[in-house]
């Protein structure tokens, strides 16, 4: 079901100072920043080989990466996973009983879908499932 | 610097448990498990594309795995990225004033050089650093 690592996400105080951190000491080329209203944060992502990893600063404290940060301090927030069909993924884990925030899939960016299972669900990671549309699958 | 995530580690209570969730419902295929005794853990890996999740239970309660899981539970414990030259990495990431746990590389599995940046020294995520011998790279 699982295809690669898709990305993860990694939540932090200041976009800029994490940014600044990987690209000096790790070399890596961070993209260009994007703001989600919805979801409360900025985020701007660095590729590492197949799979890449998202800096996430809440824009407001009250956002769910907000909360987290006051509870739990910077850090590892959660892992995406590429599968194939994520309809057919949500309603076999639905059937088998484990935990979901989304039961059915968001549409994300650029028309890719995604859902969480919750980390209750998943031994304590908080872990997202994304579908890619075809042209970039 | 950095060419792949070469794993995830994930710290979790038991072994068995965890790999039967991740192989019923997510259709993983977990490799047979290892105890490395001077870490005091037991591991379990599945592949996803070409990076992997490693399952660990602490076999000791003062291992620090151990400790982790009596203060943060269940979840993400580090993140492995593989690197071309593991010594210079090191040296650079030393010369820049990033806090790590090892200036030298330990030598792991299979001959494998491996050394992690202290989750202070990068906003709050455990990095391992891993060098493969070069059949494997």
């Amino acid at each position: 079901m699982l295809k690669r690592i898709y990305h993860l996400g990694y939540a932090v105080e200041d976009l800029e100072v994490a940014a600044r951190f990987y690209r000096e000491n790790l070399g890596v080329e961070i993209e260009e920043p994007e703001e989600v209203e919805e979801q409360g944060i900025r985020a701007a992502m660095f590729r590492v080989g197949d799979s890449a990893v998202e800096l996430v600063e809440p824009t407001c404290p009250d956002s769910p990466v907000g909360k987290f940060l006051r509870k739990r301090g910077e850090g590892f927030h959660h892992v995406a996973f590429e599968v194939e069909d994520l309809e057919a993924a949500l309603a076999e884990l639905k059937e088998r009983g484990v935990e979901l925030i989304d039961e059915r899939p968001r549409v994300g960016v650029g028309g890719s879908k995604m859902a969480f299972i919750h980390p209750k669900g998943a031994h304590g990671v908080l872990t997202e499932l994304v579908e890619l549309p075809e042209k970039e699958a």
